[in-house]
């Protein structure tokens, strides 16, 4: 059962040391809804920071200001914890003892999966992002959205939107981001930090990579992958063959998107995605692996040529089912 | 000088035989703008076409349901001509004489460059696109936005403003398409068709002209280019080099990404786009090309090596200045 914005708002306004947490592996909105409560409970007067168990990725670093920290003493004795964009307490295992130290304890979330863990509770899976609860919080607490605050709200929902083109996209995103431009945003900078700051690395083993795309089944099948020595050539970092596998689905007729990481030389990480009517997570689950019905993955424990022939194998029978 | 959509309005609906003219190589804007006009004018009960003088792309011609002819006495006798995203005649050379046959002309366009060439003209420099123009003319003539001319309208706008990334973006742009989801559009669907719908052809010619990239200025300057050979060898269409010049931005300091298309031995295409702060524009303008700040082109005479001489200096000159 959610609060109201109006039980929220009085809760935070009745809280001096705040600490917000945002889920592992912070996407876009995670870190832009997680920075615009931060900037908007500081221009409260609120001594709030944003605890982080990882890394901030580099292309939403920008957004960091001096929010972000891992220490966790940075508030001995906070009165309030906020648990921003996160379906459970294990999406941040290494601070869930700080989070429940706080005696109140507020859950801001749009995941659909999200079960009540908190005192306060706004949990709304029709939001195509966190940050489009965290926008009309703040209005409705009656805080200004400063430049800065709406940059990050923007960040947040157009990372989560796969910029306005997911079916997640309503109306009401459209209409709170015409009002983000009231606050003068520059969401094409933003948009330039997020999307325009790959190395040219990036560019270079991705070409690499579809180099070695094949196909199956009549092109329903798509198969590339990428090896250690392919990294060691083009200088770049795994990480940043990340976005190959949505490329490939990309191709007319492909319903079946593959690609394989050589982690060492007999482990193979798998990732798949199909586009409108194959169950990958199947697939994925008869090679110990898992995953959703669009998008899973598995390891296989063999070398990479032993690795493709097996996962060629495994989607041709469930095609052919 | 602009006439209202009023005056404009007026036109439209004392004529009965109307052609619409979008530009060749039709893009999302074009075809988007012009479907969005034709339906709406058909359900006014005009005889309306939108006469083209090349192929629709793949992945736009999901909005052509008979809108689009290349034949060009399908209406023998028009009494309105519109021209549509176009900057100049230039860009329906083909059909030149049959839009000038018409008593009537109007320019729909949002194009800074574009000089007046009808005799009723609305040239908004400031709309993202010409579907934004489109969508106002239509409402200002009181004309219902159906579900099938809002899906044409956000395949117009969210083309033309890269999902909404781009720097045209404005407060408007979010506010009309908000708009657009009261007439029922399937957003993502529109995308999926539009940037899920590539011929693996696309896939092999963007690897090949990755592939030519070189860097100037310590890596201000990204440049590639493609063949007309590099078509041939890997079976894909000119239409499908398209998106490369967005890559090459995404580059980490990139400032101005270059494309250069051969369209035969001394016509090479050059398309230019800029990240944050050189007007692409200007140096199109020197080459007696146009577009916007971020996003222009041009066409040099000379061979593909010394096209990539001249462009390579105007765009050094430009940063040095």
């Amino acid at each position: 059962m959610n609060n109201s914005f109006h039980e929220i708002g009085d809760v935070i306004f009745k809280s001096e040391n705040i600490l917000l947490y945002p889920h592992l592996n912070m996407d876009g909105d995670a870190m832009g809804s997680a920075v615009a409560l931060c900037i908007a409970l500081r221009n409260l007067g609120k001594n709030c920071y944003i605890l982080i168990e990882d890394k901030v990725a580099d292309n939403l670093a920008f957004m960091d200001k001096g929010y972000c920290t891992s220490e966790q003493n940075i508030i001995e004795n906070p009165d309030l914890s906020v648990s921003m964009d996160c379906g459970d307490m294990g999406r941040f295992p290494n601070r869930k003892e700080k989070f429940v130290q706080a005696p109140t304890t507020i859950c801001i979330d749009h995941h659909r999966t999200t079960a009540e863990f908190c005192q306060y509770n706004y949990i709304d899976p029709k939001a195509a992002a966190t940050g489009e609860i965290v926008f009309k919080l703040l209005k409705a607490m009656g805080i200004e959205i400063t430049r800065e605050i709406g940059e990050a709200l923007f960040a947040a929902i157009t990372t989560d939107t796969g910029n306005f083109q997911y079916s997640n996209t309503t109306k009401e995103t459209h209409a709170i981001v015409a009002e983000l431009y009231d606050a003068g945003i520059n969401a094409s900078q933003v948009s330039v930090n997020i999307y325009e700051n790959n190395r040219i690395e990036r560019l270079l083993i991705t070409n690499r990579i579809l180099s070695t795309l094949t196909t199956e089944c009549n092109g329903k099948v798509a198969i590339c992958y990428v090896t250690r020595q392919m990294l060691k050539e083009t200088g770049a970092l795994m990480e940043e063959t990340e976005g190959v596998v949505q490329q490939l689905r990309a191709i007319a007729g492909v319903e079946v998107a593959v690609f394989l990481k050589e982690k060492d030389d007999t482990t193979i990480k798998v990732s798949m995605r199909s586009k409108s009517y194959v169950d990958v997570a199947a697939i994925a689950a008869e090679l110990g692996g898992g995953g959703h019905i669009r998008a899973a993955g598995a390891t296989i424990n063999s070398p990479m040529a032993q690795a493709l022939d097996t996962i060629k194998a495994h989607i041709i029978e469930s095609l052919e089912k």
